[in-house]
């Protein structure tokens, strides 16, 4: 789903109304999950990048009641924010919300294309002087449209950036030994650098025994356990990093946001985002905490949090009351809500209540437009990283 | 080094000030960690088990002011606790506690010996139904003491069971290459099921390269990253689970402290105990939070812990006030501090001040006899069950 530039609206409902209204009417359209914690499946997967210099002005995570409006990056569009410092008191920060308290919005769709334009000029360099050009071989199994979406927004931001794409779609009641034959041949083939199996797959496959098939040196995605494993073990460097969670600690890293000695709290611990984003966190040095579907008191646990990475797959989950004042927050939900005034009759929502949310937090990714395009930009990245591996190229 | 009874007894220091005592010859000694998340190395190394009928009385984790005594577990000596139930005000306990307040001894000596015990019968049966013996092969470099004593009471434990111990010594100047040389030849050997490379190693050598060399199927340690990185994984399953956190869980099953769905703070990171533990917490459904060396409140995060898992070989860190009334606590750490009236002029602490946390805890480990007898139980188990596995059987 091509991401369109994100603005604030005001809701014709009074706020907090708007983020019930939209979790009711998800629950009426029977999309919710019933354990949130495994439901990260409907995030895109994407691809890779390296880190270079910052554009966006540095803030600092804040505790609550100090508060002050800082410039906006100038990779972001002009926001008014709301941000850390020591200096203020509460009643001033009361005053300001009351007026025209807002988050700084975390451009992700900015960042990313800045990074899709980084890849794509090191690219072009590598082929100038090596003749290497990386290739990312994309499986797709079965007719599913949304997938089938992904792919394709995946083949696009390959061909925008240099990167050879390889697919195959296969129809859905293909046998298991048909994908593996594939990989294998992907595997083999000194042109493809990163292999990746479009998921879900059809019921009547081993999701486990599919993935596990790519080699551990093709493998973009950083699903493989010794990738995540590498990734829990201090000491240890994994070969790919997962690419959402990456892109999650892309943006903070971007926005010059600290990580290092701070409460983060990771909602949802899904293979895919929740745990490994708990992980890449804990190597940066904060202090983890991760809720998840038995977390009995969520409210609690969210609201000591410095960082919040929210990845649960339920609409509006997280409250603007749950969260600490100064907070940043990087909201991996995607969920779509029913919305008459729409012409597709849907809108996409984040597990986070942005309304509520961008009045408390300091930053905040909006949905869409904020993880989903990084996640693409990582998948770029990580398929560049591994043709410079296998190539042995600095 | 031997465990001897534990006995809780009363100091002639006030309790407070014991523990800040025994802290301060600590540092005199000058063997203090500068950076406490990684010092579990100092923890010994050791083996595996299965759960059975357990043997303890039934209580669960308890929040603040409502507590109870219970009748103690016929595992454990009998010792007056102090633990959870629902239905007691605050005014009582609180009278409870002046009189004699002290949380239950949870007895990893006495259920070690129970482990031990299973084990032994279950080789005894396999042997005489398969003839299969299982095999345990240890390598030492180097002459350090504690290593030395370390991998002769694996050696003990070992034929305690019926487990067929196999031990290679290399003088510290070894090289490298002669260590990958043994663990070849173990690898290939069908009568070991077990390989375990007493840790540290020399300085000139490289861990990660010497430890990945041991073959996965043999890796009782569990510290191999794929390991580490199935244990990650929901809906995967590890060869084998690191020796000491699996005991510290398995502590809590035998004392029946439910897990699921409570908050368990994991004080230390390492990828020895602390990151396992966490992560076998949370796969048992609990809340996690992993406070270390860059934590900035961690006693404002342990105080809110239901279950404490301390894993940071800093003596008496955790203090009495850092802990919620009736939470249960698993003391990983083993610390030397100077005591003119040992006759060996030291004893052993953990990482909790237990005349401090025996007052507010529901439950404690002593040290010693908590967490150091059941890693060698672990170990045990560990290398059944890498026999049973590859010996295809039941």
């Amino acid at each position: 789903m091509p991401q369109q530039p994100h603005r604030v609206t005001l809701s014709p409902f009074p706020w907090r109304q708007n983020c019930a209204a939209a979790a009711r009417l998800h629950r009426m359209a029977s999309m919710r999950l019933t354990d949130w914690s495994s439901s990260s499946t409907t995030t895109s997967r994407l691809l890779p990048f390296s880190r270079t210099s910052n554009p966006a002005r540095s803030y600092a995570v804040c505790p609550a009641r100090r508060l002050l409006p800082m410039l906006p990056p100038n990779i972001a569009s002009p926001v008014r924010l709301l941000t850390a410092r020591r200096d203020f008191s509460a009643s001033s920060v009361k005053a300001m919300m009351s007026v025209e308290a807002c988050a700084k919005v975390i451009d992700g769709k900015a960042v990313a294309k800045k990074i899709r334009e980084e890849i794509g000029a090191e690219i072009a360099r590598m082929k100038s002087e090596t003749g290497v050009v990386p290739g990312l071989a994309v499986i797709l199994v079965g007719d599913r449209k949304d997938s089938a979406t992904y792919v394709r927004n995946k083949k696009k931001a390959c061909e925008t950036v240099g990167i050879k794409s390889f697919e195959v779609c296969l129809p859905e009641d293909s046998a298991e030994q048909e994908v593996l034959k594939h990989i294998s041949e992907f595997n083999d083939d000194p042109s493809v650098h990163g292999i990746l199996v479009q998921l879900p797959l059809p019921s009547h496959m081993n999701e486990q025994h599919i993935l596990n098939a790519v080699s551990i040196e093709k493998d973009v995605d950083g699903f493989h356990p010794l990738n995540i494993g590498r990734l829990a073990m201090r000491g240890r460097e994994p070969l790919f990093v997962p690419c959402t969670p990456k892109g999650c600690i892309e943006l903070l890293h971007r926005y010059n946001v600290e990580i290092k000695g701070k409460r983060a709290v990771v909602v949802g611990r899904s293979n895919i985002v929740g745990m490994p984003a708990a992980l890449l966190l804990q190597r940066e040095d904060a202090t983890i905490s991760i809720v998840h579907s038995r977390t009995r008191n969520p409210e609690e646990i969210i609201k000591q949090a410095d960082i919040i990475i929210a990845a649960v797959g339920q609409p509006n989950m997280v409250r603007g009351t749950w969260i600490r004042p100064g907070a940043v927050i990087i909201d991996v939900g995607i969920n779509p809500v029913e919305d008459a005034k729409s012409p597709k009759g849907y809108r996409l929502v984040g597990d986070v209540c942005y309304e509520e949310a961008s009045k408390v937090a300091s930053a905040i990714t909006p949905v869409p437009g904020g993880v989903g395009p990084m996640t693409i930009a990582m998948l770029l990245s990580n398929t560049l990283t591994s043709a410079k591996r296998i190539h042995n190229l600095p």
